[in-house]
C-alpha cells in the first residue's frame, strides 16, 4: 500500500515544477514583464540551449547496453496499436483523414518524458525510474518523433497535390492496340517516377528537419557517447562535462517556465472547446495507458516495470507535438489542450494510476 | 607551493563559465538567432528570476551569527579610503568632479562577487570561501548598491539643478538694517527648507529603487530567513526550497549567457578606447586589490582569510555597477569596459594573486 508519506513525496517533488510555471504565467498575464517577443526569446533558449543538452545529459548516463528489451518492444508494440486502432477509426467515422491519425497518436503515445516525466516518475518509483524513462526518451527523439515529422509531411503534401486519378496506376486495357500499349506503359512509367520523387521530396524534407533540430543532435551525441562510455570505460573531461552541467542544471526549470509563458500567451486553456477537450483527454489519459498496458501484458513486462511503463504513458501530451501541430496547422488547439489542460490534471492523475497501480 | 593540479582545478571551474558566455556571444553575433528585443527577454528573466534567487540561496544558508568581522570590518575600510582618495584626487584634478568619484568607486570596490567569485574561489580555496564570500555579497546588495544608488542621484539632482550661488547661504552684511537683516533670515530659511527638501527627494528615489529591486527583497528575505533559522533552527519546507532551487540552480548559467548576449549587444569589447581602458583595469585590478590588502593589514586580517579577501577584490567589475551607470548615463562605456574586457582577462589576473598570495 501507498502511505500518505508517499503522497506528499510526489507532491513535494511536483508543486515546484507547478510553481515555476505559475509564475511564468503571471509575468505575462499579470504583470506585463515580458513582451510576446521577449517570451520567444526566453522560448528559444529554452527549445535551442536547455532541453538540448538536458536530452544529452540524461541520455548520455543511460547505459544503451542494459537497455530493458521488454520495455522497448512494449513502446514499440503501444503505437502500433494506436496506429492500427486510429487508422480503423477514421476508416469508419465520416471526419477520419491521416490528419485525425497523427493527432491521435501525439495525443495517446507521445507523451511529456523529460521534464515532467523525469521528476515525476523518480518521485514515485526512485531512480530506477528514471533509468528506464530515459530509454522511452532516446526512442522519442531519435525514432518517434521523426516518424511523427515523416507523417505530417506526407499530410502536407498530401494537402498541397492530392492523389489524383491521374497518379494512380491506370488499368491496362484487355485488348489494347500495339500503340495504345506502348503508351500505357510510358504512363505507368512517369506515375512511378513521380511517386518516388514524390516520396525523396517528403524524405527529404524530414531529413532536413532532423539534422536542423539540435534536440537530435544532442539525443543522437547522447547515445554515441553513453555507447562509448559503457563500453571503454571513457569518462569525459571534467570541463565538457562541468559546461553542459552549468545549463542543463537549469533545464527542467527553464522548460517550466517556457511552459508558462506559453500557457499565457494561449486566449484559452481549453483552445479546442470543451467537448473535444473532453475527447482529447480520453485519448490521452486512458487510452494511452491501456494501450500501453494491453502492450506491456503482452510482451510480459512484470511488477515495478510493468507499473512505470503505465504511469508514464498517463503523463500530460509532449510539447514536440504541439510544436509540430503548430508548424504544419494540424489541430494545433487539441494539442495544446492536450499539453496546458493535460498538465494542470497530471498529478492526480499520475497518483490515480499510482495508486491503482499499487493495489 | 600551488601546484600546477591547482591551476588546472581553478581553470576547470572556470572555462565552463567562458563556454556558455561564448555560446551566448555567437548565438547573437554570428548566427543571429536572438533578436535585441529577445535578448533584453532573457536579461530580464536573469535580472528579474535568476540572480535573486541565486542571491537568496548564497544568503540563506550563510550563518549570519557566524559573521566574519574583521573581513566585514576591512571591506567598509575599503570602501573608505576608496572614496577619500578618489575625492583627493578629483579636488586636484581638472577633470575631477562626483561622476568621476562614482565611476572609481564601482570600478575599484565593487567586484562581481557572485557570478564569477563564487566558483572561482571555491575553486581556489574550497567551500569555505564561499562562506566568507557570500558575506561579502550581503553587504554589497544591502548597503553599498543602495550608497551607490544615492550617489548617482545625488549626481543627477546635481546636474539637474546645479548649487547656484543663490542656495549658498550668503554672508550677513556686519552693519544691516533691521529690516534687510529679517530678510536674510527669511532667505537663510528658504535655503534649508530647499536642501531638506532636495534631499528628501534624492532618498526617495533610492528608496524606491530599493523597493523595486527584487534583489534587494531576495538579498533581506535571506538574511531574515538565516537568521531565524539559524538562531532557532527551523528548516524551510522542502517544497519550498525546492522551488526557489528549481531555478536558482541555472542561476550561475543563465547569467553567463546574459553576459554573453550583453557583450554581442556592444559594438566593441573596449567601448571606452585603449587609453581609458588602461586607466579603469589599472583602478579594477591594482588598486582595488591593493587597497583591500591595505584595509585588511589594518584590521589584522591573516592566512587563508587575507589572500581570499584581496583575490575576491581582484575579481572582475560586478554587473549592477554598470546597470546603474547605464541608467544615469554616468561613463557607462567605461564600466562596459570594466564588465567585458574585465571578465575576459579575469582568470589570468585571479590566478596571478592566487600564486603571489601563495609565496
Amino acid at each position: 500500500m501507498i502511505s500518505l508519506a508517499d503522497v506528499y513525496h510526489v507532491v513535494e517533488a511536483t508543486v515546484p515544477l507547478y510553481v515555476v510555471m505559475i509564475i511564468a504565467y503571471i509575468s505575462v498575464k499579470w504583470w506585463k514583464l515580458f513582451t510576446p517577443d521577449q517570451c520567444a526569446g526566453i522560448n528559444k533558449f529554452v527549445a535551442k540551449y536547455s532541453i538540448p543538452l538536458l536530452s544529452f545529459q540524461v541520455i548520455s548516463t543511460n547505459n544503451p547496453y542494459k537497455m530493458n528489451l521488454k520495455l522497448i518492444l512494449a513502446d514499440l508494440l503501444q503505437k502500433l496499436i494506436a496506429f492500427l486502432v486510429l487508422t480503423a477509426v477514421t476508416k469508419v467515422s465520416s471526419r477520419g483523414d491521416l490528419n485525425w491519425i497523427i493527432t491521435g497518436i501525439s495525443l495517446s503515445t507521445l507523451p511529456n518524458t523529460l521534464i515532467l516525466g523525469l521528476p515525476l516518475l523518480t518521485a514515485m518509483y526512485g531512480d530506477e525510474a528514471a533509468v528506464l524513462l530515459s530509454q522511452i526518451i532516446v526512442l522519442q527523439s531519435l525514432i518517434w518523433y521523426n516518424l511523427l515529422l515523416f507523417l505530417f509531411e506526407l499530410s502536407a503534401t498530401k494537402g498541397a497535390a492530392p492523389v489524383t486519378p491521374a497518379l494512380e496506376a491506370p488499368e491496362i486495357p484487355q485488348q489494347a492496340q500495339t500503340k495504345e500499349e506502348e503508351e500505357v506503359k510510358v504512363e505507368v512509367a512517369r506515375i512511378r517516377t513521380a511517386r518516388k520523387t514524390k516520396t525523396m521530396l517528403i524524405l527529404l524534407t524530414v531529413g532536413k528537419n532532423f539534422i536542423r533540430n539540435p534536440n537530435t543532435h544532442a539525443t543522437s551525441i547522447g547515445l554515441i557517447w553513453a555507447s562509448i562510455h559503457y563500453k571503454w570505460g571513457i569518462t569525459m573531461p571534467e570541463i565538457v562535462e562541468q559546461s553542459i552541467i552549468i545549463i542543463s542544471n537549469g533545464g527542467i526549470g527553464m522548460a517550466m517556465f517556457s511552459l508558462g509563458l506559453f500557457m499565457a500567451s494561449r486566449v484559452s486553456i481549453i483552445a479546442c472547446g470543451k467537448r473535444m477537450a473532453v475527447v482529447a483527454m480520453g485519448m490521452k489519459f486512458l487510452m494511452g495507458p491501456a494501450l500501453m498496458a494491453l502492450s506491456s501484458t503482452a510482451v510480459g513486462l512484470r511488477g515495478k516495470v510493468f507499473r512505470e511503463a503505465i504511469v508514464q504513458a498517463a503523463l500530460p501530451q509532449g510539447i514536440v507535438p504541439f510544436v509540430f501541430a503548430k508548424e504544419y496547422d494540424i489541430n494545433p488547439d487539441i494539442l495544446s489542450t492536450g499539453v496546458i489542460f493535460g498538465i494542470l490534471i497530471s498529478v492526480p492523475i499520475a497518483l490515480g494510476y499510482y495508486f491503482l497501480l499499487a493495489l
